[in-house]
């Protein structure tokens, strides 16, 4: 089941001569990377219920209300954005189906059934409180083109994702499949856009000990996803192979034991939008089977936009019954030299001893390929790091511009 | 509110002058260590809802069904035992109202509602599980009387605890009136007759977070009571005042920060009954105003006399209602030379790696005085270890023949 109470949405044309039969013909629009990303996410069901990009009446009541036209519990507007200019190029009018293209290849099917204008400003300010272009969620919003076109997506052409990632690659079905065969009954979720430290690592081990609750030993069949984001990278940040390697990494070394840790990707380009994107990441593992969803500091927010707990806070504004997944609320886990270990600044008392997993002085440390102390990164998990780097990285583990010229995006189309 | 939804028990003579001719030409029984505690015990409604000593049908639920004959779970026989020498000699019958004295001094007024005999191997078997004298519960039964006397209980003389033991005595009423001025909406019980080592530490600290499951983060006024049983000593056992203070040391030394953790005795000589243990443990901490309650391996256990997880086990055995505290069951935390700390058996996979807790080993380093490290044993508990050895303990940590002669008990009652 996915989010809203919904079958997981699935729609895919899995033959190649059913989907060149379907294009045949058809107006074709070129889309960007984030669009082909949101077309894949739809049509395997990671945005379920939707099972297309918003009409206004969706967009509405999403800016207005945090819910989609139907009254189901929705933060993000997904919107299909495109110029004047091309709609009239192409001629295209409501009721039209479209071909969208990525990168030359035929991705989905958009059946345009309207085609409206929102205000970007009323946008911007409901879902990221903001307008100020600091901001990345404003900027992606900027880049908006000034129309939209509400419809359904109908992939045509399936993504084939390059080493690592197709290791890593689950639609939510599958996903779901997954945990049944893992024999997991909870499933708690770990967003993630970083190589883990020890901090990250015990913001799992803690989680895992809320979601299980009362729980007694022999029903505590509980595994944690660590769930990728798959999107832009920017120049600095860490490479996704050594991201996803690195988690992986985590259980391969026995840090987290046999079958109760497992990593895997979404393809979503973050809008930072702290609380209102804490609520979607909770939909998004809604769709993707998992029970519970961990929320640290400052989720998903960026700068100084949000209060760090307003993540947190968000959840106490719903309806209880909006969401099935459990959030999490966690603060933080640091490194208390009086301890002598990773510990939690909501038992640990030395809250002035404490030194806070600064990512900062971590990667500025593996920058200088200094190892950390086993306390904070682990070995295994910094050699991996280090491999990846020469590996896939031109010899860095952070982002370079070779490295986003060359490495990205992650899947291909096939020629149809 | 206590134990079977019934007020706290509390049956009290506060007033000397009022005890004075409550007690006059009363006829005399000098009762144990053991009956002393029990009758404080129930005076203050450690045990509600007992109102006293147990009638034959008390007993016989218990032994037959772990109930009380109301129909309320309970899982120790707690009775009053006598020769029938002495019943003899004294004529007491029922009806009867006797003074029970302690030490020669005036303790408690005993109602003897019913004289009867009950078969002690069948309470052997059903408590304990075991008639094998190796069995320290099964030496407590054989030590018993041969005759029991059901009936109200009323203190008439108030126990002076000798310091330190005085700060850390609280009856039932005035441990849940501290909860509330502490804030506590939930407060996990930690049973213990051990000096704190780092994996006692994390037991707690990982019920802790099983007690608060998904609370949001503002919710969680969540204390742990670590609740030390007081009863007969051995030599070789931690001396009590090191145990208390040790584990008050965690707090004060910051391990715990503020208002979140808090230390208190029990009068209580186990019977290591394993399983029955701890739904007894579960009920005593009802009474003191606890919510959750932890079970480790081996609670309450002795020898292998009980598997490991008997004692989790037995709360699935139960109607869900019948108690009102929640057990965390837990599995082991040990120290994995892998991770470099303290990690959680049910999280950690370096089971071949790992270094498990041995409280001999630890005990034989502080016999020799080598201080561990702080990983396993924090270094401001070890200070205070040897601190109460100086103190209270004759040079020795661990209780000598000395020690047991001249520290026990550690309440006293006073002239009348």
């Amino acid at each position: 089941m996915g989010h809203g109470g919904k079958e997981i949405v699935e729609r895919v044309i899995s033959s190649p001569e059913g989907a060149r039969k379907m294009i045949k013909g058809l107006k074709r629009v070129a889309v960007t990377g984030r669009v082909a990303r949101e077309c894949i996410d739809i049509a395997y069901g990671f945005f379920t219920p939707l099972e297309g990009f918003m009409d206004k009446p969706d967009v509405e009541a999403v800016c207005r209300k945090m819910r989609l036209a139907n009254g189901t519990i929705w933060s993000m507007p997904i919107v299909f954005d495109i110029t004047n200019e091309e709609l009239k190029e192409k001629g295209i009018k409501e009721g039209d189906t479209i071909l969208l293209t990525f990168r030359n290849r035929a991705l989905a099917i958009l059946e345009a059934e309207e085609i409206f204008s929102y205000e970007k400003m009323e946008m911007k300010k409901a879902v990221l409180g903001t307008t100020d272009s600091k901001h990345p969620g404003v900027r992606i919003l900027n880049e908006l083109k000034d129309t939209f076109i509400g419809g359904k997506i109908t992939l045509v052409n399936i993504p084939k994702f390059r080493p690592p990632f197709d290791k890593f690659w689950y639609t939510p079905r599958k996903l779901q499949e997954q945990f049944r065969r893992n024999g997991w009954r909870r499933v708690v979720a770990h967003q993630t856009r970083n190589v883990p430290h020890s901090g990250h690592e015990w913001l799992m081990k803690g989680a895992w000990f809320s979601a299980n609750g009362e729980l007694p030993v022999e029903k505590i069949q509980t595994g944690i996803l660590v769930n990728c984001v798959i999107g832009p990278k920017r120049i600095g940040d860490y490479i996704d192979e050594a991201i996803l390697l690195c988690h992986q990494k985590l259980h391969e070394a026995s840090y987290f034991r046999d079958n109760i840790h497992m990593v895997s990707i979404a393809l979503w380009d973050m809008r930072y939008a702290g609380p209102k994107e804490a609520i979607f990441h909770a939909i998004l593992r809604t769709n993707l089977g998992c029970t519970h969803h961990m929320f640290g500091r400052d989720h998903a927010g960026v700068g100084s936009f949000y209060d760090p707990y307003d993540a947190h806070r968000i959840f106490d504004q719903i309806p209880e019954d909006s969401l099935s997944i459990k959030p999490i609320r966690i603060l933080e886990w640091w490194y208390c030299p009086v301890c002598g270990e990773v510990t939690y600044s909501g038992l640990c008392g030395h809250h002035k001893q404490r030194q806070e997993f600064s990512g900062t002085m971590i990667r500025s440390m593996l920058k200088d390929k200094v190892k950390p102390t086993k306390l904070i990164f682990r070995p295994e998990v910094y050699d991996k790091l280090m491999e990846c780097a020469e590996r896939y990285g031109f010899g860095s583990p952070f982002c370079t511009e070779k490295y986003l010229a060359e490495r990205q995006p992650v899947f291909k189309l096939p020629a149809l």
